[in-house]
């Protein structure tokens, strides 16, 4: 799938996207590579100075460079500053989506009252409920079901096996990726006493435009009002958002976290994989989460966080652990010591 | 989706649900509401004390509120000893579930030898196995595959896309979300000193009555005997119970858990989200486990435990965290101080 | 599903898998199970000495048991080194697989390119894009979705509900759980200062021979060159797999893992269940990790390596956790008073 036939010369590429050429503008490119597997039609980038040694041995025919290391090589190339975003131009225009193929599949479920656009793609074993709308250009792959009411905006692609519950709505050029669950019910229950009552999850999930939705994510629903995604958040796999969460625009979280009922994520934030985040906490703007941290309270500044409990071989990790659970104890050693010092200089001096 | 065409008066529901009516009875509430968003036509509640500023703007036609704030606002209101467990049923009345339509979706695959009971409902795209057996009043939406001989009880309702291996057993008013995966093979491999070796899995999954199960929520068979989720849990999504679990009734668990194999949980657990156990671990009844905790040997008393690394910004855990691999020599050095402290107290006596 | 209707003796078994017999070779056994739940047919076996009592009670036909507890019993019995794996070897061979059953199901929807040997079952409902291959004896369940030019090895199963999206390659054997999703886009996106924009992921997924993936896992497409997992892998549920990750042979992995982008993982590794592996790190064959870790750098050295905060009481834990936002502190204050011991005690020798 990568690549394209004819390809696309420097000059082709910095007309579109600027940048500065060296050397043979006239190059041509065809497909997009790293370093290390480029052959001679492929164009590469350099974005981690951990692979600077491959640009000697590279077979790449050009390639993207940042100002820093515009001579570290002879070959024809593009210095840019960011040269990961302009890779990602590159490939992009490179590796085009597939054209989509208007039309429902014969093998379709199609409820009378849905509203599909003629521009649309509707695949085989696709279930669309009563009242569902899909706008133009968006794909409907196998196996989704479409709950009633459900809205799809414009140029949205929703791939195979995704469940979206009933009246969600998503916006236009969203991506959702396989497996992905969107307005479930939130995990609302009431104790009597003797057994859990259910809370009745009446709310909605919103998905604003050009957000991407990774491979097996839930989304539950609002308990009352709605969950929301707003526009450019990009969410990658296996990730949980629970009933009536808010997470503000272009905010990207990676794989496997978790956000519990009714927390507010400002816009802007990056947050790592496997973050936990506890119920009706509020993080602001421009917040950044590292991978495997648990957060408890809210973060009312942007700024970057962690807490993550470091890694040792085993016998050091038990060695060291074992005193965690008695770090107060030790605090209060320390603090009998530091008074019985104090005392006999104390003493001393007074002697 | 949310609310009732005629309503409900405050009478009627404290005829139903019990409570003290204050202020006007007649009063008709048609939706649930949260106080911020509630129109005139709602009821809303107080559960949580943070909201409780909002209970002087909000535009609910009637509120349900605890004895002790009874007098802090003069709308109708119904008042109880546990508001959030009121509103779940006055919720369900507003919001009755969808109405089962029984028969059988022309376009779902029913083998000749399953046994669909004339009160349910089959959609588009099910497949049923043979020997499978659905109770009255049961719903099996679009994309759900019920391996051989799977049993399901009455008035369940399994969501689309949901996988049931053969011959596990789910049964009455059980709730399965889009994207659960009932009785995969558990974990069981046997290494042979080149190359592991696959342990069959015989074992079942059986999950009893009241029983409900979040999106992805992946639930292993046991390898021998059945792995077991007993009356009344209610799993929120993306947790995993491994073989041979048994959860016992009653027991409530948030999302991205992580259960390992033969694990054994008692009745009534409140655990929270992203919490893994550990193997074999035994847990007591009327245990609480905070999120993102690790369980790592078994806990034979009710109470509330907890192990989560605390988290702070970036700099500061750092110039913490590096001391967590020193904790061992930070006990010796405070015992050798305190020695030496003792020895210069008992020298300085004795001079 | 448990166990073979005719059954084998003793003898025929150990003629097999080897071993040595003690007391009746002729003992037919029909089925497998625990030693709890063992019948008159059955053989059991002992692996954990936690259940060494149940010995004394088990109604098991036949045991495997080492060579250190052989007469712990006097049932009859097969004595061998690793009881366990012996006990995988017959249940494997009392447990067959069912049988495939060659043929396209009338309701799968088949491209006209795709090229399924007549030896392969194709389910209900299943979707084989243009230039799918499927090998003999294979098995494609309903809901299975496999993408354009997608390949499949020889008796490889894919479960119901499997989405395998454009060119990935599955090889022989191979078993996929419900639910997984193989091929979906990596989580590649570059900041343009305002938005996110998305790296097209030309990269798929190559799984080799002989591998298991669990329910609900996710194995992403490599953003250019492939994600790869080798011969023999073995992956439990919920695993997340990101982009360009390779995981070396007969490496384990156990639930709800993550596995962020580049990684790369030696052979025989054997990683616990909820563990965190940051980006581009690198893990040397033969590491074994414990559950709930979180790996932020790269491991040179086969051994064990943990990083687990122990649970508590919450009193307890809270108590003792309140310390490490001063654990920087407490270090300096023990330095501080070591210097000042220091001081005292070179002071007095001086006086």
């Amino acid at each position: 799938m990568n690549g394209s036939a004819i390809g696309y010369s420097l000059r082709e590429i910095a007309e579109r996207f600027g940048g500065e050429i060296v050397g043979d503008a006239s190059v041509r490119v065809r497909c997009v590579a790293t370093l290390e597997s480029a052959g001679p039609g492929a164009i590469s980038f350099l974005a981690n100075e951990r692979y600077l040694h491959q640009l000697r041995t590279t077979n790449a025919a050009a390639l993207i460079l940042a100002p820093a290391i515009r001579e570290a090589v002879q070959k024809p190339r593009i210095i840019t500053a960011n040269p990961y975003l302009y890779f990602a131009r590159v490939s992009a225009l490179l590796n085009p989506p597939r054209r989509v193929q208007p039309g429902l599949d014969p093998d379709a479920s199609v409820d009378p009252s849905a509203c599909v656009d003629p521009a649309a793609e509707v695949g085989a074993y696709a279930v669309l409920g009563p009242g569902v709308q899909v706008g133009p250009g968006s794909v409907i792959e196998a196996f989704v079901s479409l709950g009633k009411n459900v809205h799809v905006g414009r140029d949205t692609h929703i791939h195979a096996v995704v469940s979206v519950y009933e009246e969600c709505v998503i916006g236009d050029r969203v991506i959702v990726h396989s497996g992905a669950v969107i307005g479930a019910d939130g995990f609302g229950i009431a104790f009597d006493g003797e057994r859990w009552v259910k809370v009745p999850q009446v709310g909605r999930v919103r998905i604003g435009n050009d957000v991407e939705i990774g491979a097996n994510t839930t989304i539950d629903r609002g308990a009352l009002d709605d969950t929301v995604i707003e526009d450019g958040v990009k969410l990658d796999n296996q990730i949980q958002i629970a009933h009536n969460v808010r997470i503000g625009a272009h905010t990207a979280i990676a794989a496997c976290t978790g956000i519990a009922g009714s927390v507010q994520i400002g816009r802007y934030c990056r947050i790592g994989g496997a973050v936990g985040i506890a119920g009706h906490v509020s993080i602001a703007d421009h917040v950044e989460i590292s991978g495997h941290t648990s957060i408890t309270k809210s973060i009312d500044k942007p700024g970057a966080y962690s807490g993550v409990y470091p890694f040792a071989t085993n016998r050091d990790w038990r060695r060291n652990a074992v005193h965690l659970r008695h770090l107060d104890e030790i605090a209060r050693r320390l603090a009998v010591v530091e008074k019985a010092l104090e005392d006999l200089k104390r003493e001393r001096r007074g002697s």
